[in-house]
């Protein structure tokens, strides 16, 4: 199992359901989200709480969508970006529902969909929530400046995205997960903490690389090979390098970080990232499509950075992981 | 499988290896723990690369006393308290091993025994690593002051452990993992930073009450009860709870947190804590009695308390889970 997991009691997506703040209800997949907030707050008094409702909001919406309740749910797998995972922790608490904490920063949808989609295959659990988020304001303050600083972005910089997505995994729903790979850890010794994309490409190419190497796929089967969230920097980096090592997903490729903000309207720099990204644009768009039929055979590959602000100031480079999730329509 | 999820295939833990700081190999335990630094810094310039090391070391010789190499092992899981759970991030980064992070604050040694059991169980994973880690000094300044400070500690405190612990899951070893039990999120309204034991006892008792509903096993079944870590305070709430609840685990109750420290001779206040807690007192002490027959059956449950600084600030409380695994000699 060192490279590809193949799932042959494959889970399906039974139900999903996204919610996202002001800017990607704004942007070119707005009216595909099933709950907003205008000013990104959802009624909370701080950017954590507001988080954490997110998240919430995502499980409530999933299990309802489902007609599920807490009790039908074996285990939930959640995951966010904010110190100690507190946008889960505080967001899940309510929940009657045994709780596994994930942190695998940007990759944490990826990571919770293939840990669920191996918990479901091996008949240990019947049905299991998948859920993480993030929040641009909670992010910035955290990561850079808070937001009254006013400062400038360097134009590498991704726009962490304010948005959660859940899935219900179980044996009902037109999608389901074939096979997985979890991403080894790779350093390329970048260490701008403003271009998260030149640090994640390497590992998500490592990642590609061992799946079509040790997969029967080849990539022209692929519809869609979603990756998130590289943005404009780190999706220019995959194409270029996996075409020099003769894997070519130029026509394939899309990045969540560039599907959920409009490039020429939205002064989003690099595109969109965070835990919530991939999680928002799998749960409003890529899933919607494939159970319309429109995308058959997809691969979804979280990429996650797994540095720290501290592990920067102290001169470290960016480690990143990426994990992959075959999806089937 | 939303209590008890019992597991037929179930692992072994084939090696084992620990790894402290000074105050750690001053403790009654001293002697058991496979390395140690006694600056706390194996030989890193801070912190937080001294807490990575340790992981590393931790993983290295858990490893090399199995005899095996990186391309051995499926899967490594991974947690620790830092943010960004950068101790796991950058202690790992040079294996050659898929990455999963995890965290559950202190139950995370439990949480990834856990999981990994549940991996190995289903097939999916022949061969798996788990490891978690702490360092009292990259604790303090994250959660409460700069050691510089001097700051005064409350008796209720506990002590976060220097230590890290590795563990290879596979299908040697003496000691197999029979059952597990996924804790649920537990808030009672605790908002005292300096009291992390009565946090966490309310989410131990649940996970111990759910065990002993639904198991064919009593508690006199079990030579030892083992939690992780609820330090002098979490301790005498949970068996004082437990025993009104008509559940009497006095006989056969410890905690990590009180087995590390002596507290007379050490100024521990209420006992150990921490990611590597539980993990350096399971494989520098508990599995050695599982392997000599000195204990047959174990239960090990890991405690978290699910908080961060900035959701104290805000007011918040402290929510906490407990993950539980039946070992047996």
């Amino acid at each position: 199992m060192r490279d590809i997991i193949k799932l042959e009691n494959a889970p399906r997506i039974s139900s999903y359901y996204s919610v996202v703040g002001s800017h990607e209800r704004n942007g070119p997949l707005g009216d595909r989200f099933d709950e907003f907030s205008l000013d990104d707050k959802f009624e909370k008094d701080s950017w954590e709480k507001s988080e954490s409702e997110m998240q919430r909001l995502a499980v409530v919406g999933a299990l309802k969508k489902g007609d599920l309740k807490d009790t039908d749910i074996d285990l939930l797998l959640a995951g966010d970006l904010l110190n100690q995972c507190v946008g889960s922790n505080y967001g899940l608490v309510d929940f009657d529902i045994p709780y596994v904490g994930l942190y695998g920063a940007c990759s944490t949808c990826a990571l919770g969909l293939a840990l669920g989609a191996l918990l479901y295959n091996s008949g240990s659990c019947k049905r299991l929530v998948s859920v993480t988020s993030s929040h641009f304001c909670a992010s910035e303050r955290q990561f850079r400046f808070p937001l009254e600083y006013g400062g400038q972005r360097t134009p590498t910089s991704q726009w962490t995205v304010t948005g959660s997505g859940a899935f219900v995994l179980g044996n009902e729903g037109k999608v389901s997960i074939k096979e997985i790979v979890f991403g080894k850890s790779v350093d390329m010794g970048i260490n701008d903490i403003n271009n998260m994309g030149a640090a994640m490409a390497p590992a998500c190419i490592d990642t590609i690389k061992r799946y079509f190497s040790n997969s029967d796929y080849s990539v022209e089967d692929f519809d869609l090979i979603a990756t998130g969230d590289l943005g404009y920097e780190g999706s220019k980096i995959l194409r270029d390098l996996l075409l020099s090592e003769g894997i070519d997903i130029r026509k394939s490729h899309d990045d969540c970080g560039l599907m959920i903000y409009d490039r020429k309207r939205q002064d989003k720099h690099a595109g969109g990232s965070g835990c919530g990204c991939s999680a928002s644009v799998l749960a409003g768009d890529i899933m919607k499509r494939l159970e319309a039929g429109e995308l058959k055979r997809v691969l979804f590959i979280g990429t996650g950075a797994l540095m720290s602000p501290l592990t920067l100031y102290q001169g470290g480079s960016i480690p990143a992981v990426a994990h992959l999730v075959h999806l089937e329509g």
